[in-house]
């Protein structure tokens, strides 16, 4: 695998992810910030990287760690806690999503290649499945106790109703991961990424506490699809959708809030 | 809009708030410290860039999401680790009020201009208007279960108690605001106001804890208001004014601790 | 006052405390660090700066915000939380002991001079009284099912158990607070500091986790003497020797851990 | 003892442990990173350098203060935030490991000297034994109350669930500990060390929660040692091999992960 072995030779991340989340932008010692170029869709040379394997490992191992955790569990301190020790541990590595709706949130505002994404949240649901088998295999009390970790809608409540607090939810996660991987931040204020896994793990934290009583908490499609395959309910299944959609729909927002409304880039690249 | 044009072509802000909370002043590497120079009243050229609007909007963003979160879940924790969250993502868009008392404490310091501190005070209100209605239309069962987040004076309490417990709750909110965005704490340690967010969060969630036995704890006119607004139960009415009067003269004696006794400015623009 | 205006009119703290808990030393940008001089016992300047009554102002301030949230609250969090909140806020103005036995630990280490260490104790305890007599005064109810938040040996104790829980629990606070506060680690690596109001908060919160069962813990002499002065029962007073003696023998022996341990100072100053 | 002196005189740590997990690493100003060679199994002049034997007494004591708190508390809150406070002020001294797991997986990763190795694991179990006699001694009811703090594999698991869930539990952590002193990542970004121990207490505490109802949680053999020779019954000690097994595997995970799969060390010697 001769890229593998270059790419490690150099000791650099030549096709890296663009912005991983607790670290700071490239560059960050002069005041001026330049918008770093969005990522093309494809990068062919990625695919021979020992770092673009290398991240996807990282993120399988961290959402493995995720789910195992927050399911044994079964509370919302632990998803907070759990986001901002992996985002912390993860982030050097591939970026630290941990969760397709970041990644897609990321893609959207092309901080990340097209492959990438993919690739990502492939690992992600992979490693979520892993986590809870493990969980449902290890600590089968536990296990059942919490109700696998799979999202319904709970009684009471709409479908709208939880779609709509998925969105709202996811927006608030994504919408504070833009804020801590802001570019024009790190070169005005190069200290203050390393804060950046603390408040997402609160946004987490916050949003499950909000949340838990109306759909158990998604806002990470990963986290929903490793739960309900594993736990495998009808009922389960049947709600399923809001647990990708309720993300995919508040990512989007949040990537159009930030690019649009806060950093106007639309407006700066008619100039 | 021309204004806005140039704003974002320069990649500046021009008329940004003076003294964002969780960023590091201005020229910070030189360890003397220099006083900004007090915010005009009127600053017009503000009202003409994308900024100033920019910081309004994130203004609502922020309130919206602060209502919505701590009204659904409606305990302690969750109003200070939302300002936490919510502090350091709008910190560098409009210096993250998310809350009147704030604007005007920092208002009077002379941080910003008048024209700015209204808009954000009206912003900051809509924006709790919002908050609290979508959580009354999504999640009517939480909502009323929380009694609809409005601040009321608790029985067996007089108006004066809740008064000053509002008044006592807001000066130790106002207070860790302008610990955190000294002038001078930041020429001498330029790092500190990374952290400025967690301290003012943890402010919240202690006087939280304290005061909601006797008013629900308010210390923020805006939440106020917009729980009120929504719930509008003449009960949430009466004791209102005591959300409004209590939180700025806490608000201005902070101001007055800070700027007199702490930095001297009397006694310094004297010499 | 001559001196409070010369202070002003220099921009500095001529005569400040040695080492403000929450700040980098001076002179932290060179690698080699100098343990700075012990403070003299008495610096008869000081008496005059503007900056030595600001200190003990924010001291009383501090201890005053204190015991009125923790005994408001009546829980370990707060105690915690506060002591976060308010270190943060403090440090730069009076080091942000808000405790007599740091004061003390440090004076030991000669960090500050016996005026100020006096002046501090003084005012911290008048803080305390104040802080204590502003609930009782206001919220009578919430006062008194929290026991006026006095310390006493619990019943099923010996005072030699809850002296010990004194000592332990004040040496890890104390050992914090030098740790945080080391010329060396402030040398070798200046950012380290903005994070000591964290650590110390944590581990006030944990002492209080842990010792409250047995003596409501007082590791602080100015909270203890505060709340047994406002609540004044004999059974309060009966036992308050030991939340004097107690956090002076713990902040001794870490004074001696950190100095002649950690730092080896007696056989450095032999070379 | 004339190592000692010359080694105090000089003001340095000629011998000191490679990698503190709360500092940056040497050097870290320019962007280039160089891995730092391995430590030697045997390291002579250690021996003689009083920085050695400080760095056994600071593990002592830390570890002492751990099971002090964590014993009499009980409660996963107090592990993970007595391990973040512990791990900032031992860091500087002695790396701050607290913990033969820890210690075992930075010795495989060559990041200490066997010598330093055995010495740690030593004086940390001595310390954990002290610690909890002085709880044992001291407070006898909460000690009892609280079972001594021993790690039993809970009734309706299986000795392979609690192996399984201490490999697991000791990976989170030792895989933070890694993260956080790459050194890599202190050459890129000099400021994260500074968050360290918050990850590594964070991780600490979730890993308790999860694991709290299968084994009590060990994933520190030193804490299950000096808990088990204290309480001393039979059901304590058959179990007691897992605590150690476990442990270790899962560091060894840790740090295999951590250096051919994050570092790929074994392919960069090749070339």
């Amino acid at each position: 695998m001769e890229g593998k072995e270059e790419d490690v030779r150099l000791g650099a991340n030549k096709f890296s992810e663009r912005q991983p989340i607790g670290t700071a932008a490239q560059g960050t010692d002069d005041k001026d910030y330049k918008e770093p170029p969005p990522a093309p869709l494809f990068e062919p040379g990625e695919l021979k990287s020992w770092s673009f394997y290398r991240a996807g490992i990282a993120e399988f191992v961290a959402t493995f760690l995720f789910l195992y955790i927050s399911i044994l569990t079964g509370i919302a301190w632990s998803f907070g806690g759990m986001i901002f020790a992996l985002v912390y541990c993860t982030a050097g590595i591939s970026g630290g999503h941990i969760n397709p709706a970041v990644t897609f949130g990321l893609f959207l505002a092309r901080k990340l290649s097209l492959t990438r994404a993919i690739f990502y949240i492939v690992m992600q649901c992979l490693g979520a499945i892993c986590g809870a088998g493990v969980v449902k295999g290890f600590q089968k009390g536990l296990y059942m106790g919490n109700g696998g970790g799979a999202n319904v809608v709970a009684p009471g409540y709409t479908k709208g109703d939880g779609l709509g607090a998925e969105i709202v939810g996811t927006f608030i996660l994504v919408y504070t991961v833009f804020s801590a991987t802001d570019a024009k931040r790190n070169a005005r204020d190069s200290h203050v990424p390393i804060l950046a896994p603390l408040p997402i793990g609160f946004a987490v934290f916050l949003v499950h506490l909000a949340t838990i009583p109306i759909t158990g908490t998604g806002i990470n499609p990963a986290r929903s699809l490793g739960a309900a395959i594993i736990y495998n309910r009808d009922h389960a299944w049947n709600d399923h959708w809001i647990f990708w959609v309720g993300p995919f729909i508040g990512a989007a927002l949040a990537a159009i809030y930030h690019q649009v409304i806060i950093r106007a880039i639309p407006f700066k690249s008619r100039s």
